[in-house]
């Protein structure tokens, strides 16, 4: 199976967001995820770094109050 | 393996741009695709839709000249 798992970058580290996820689509500013058990999840962010051989996917908020 | 081969959509149908994806990196309006043999592509693209265990992703071209 090749799932992914999703991290979400917070400063200088990285928190799991999801996990076994198949799905991502782009939506407006947002990114949907979808896990192999069909779970949903919605957030605001962007994709930063993807690795699919490690199952390792980074994202990174996107703040609308930009400095 | 887990790599994943890359599609651009070009109007109603999707051309294979690139086989055997590993890592995708944003770099400012474009991606960075780099395969398991360590080939590097840059295009002008974003990430429409991803499905890891279809092992499929569909890119879409940035066009600068936006109407």
């Amino acid at each position: 199976m090749c799932e992914a798992n999703v991290y979400l970058k917070n400063g200088d580290h990285e928190e799991l967001f999801m996990e076994s996820v198949d799905i991502i689509e782009p939506h407006g500013e947002g990114l949907k995820l979808v896990d192999i058990f069909g779970t949903q999840k919605f957030l605001m962010a962007k994709i930063k770094d993807m690795t699919l051989l490690n199952h390792r996917i980074i994202l990174e908020s996107v703040d609308n109050s930009s400095n």
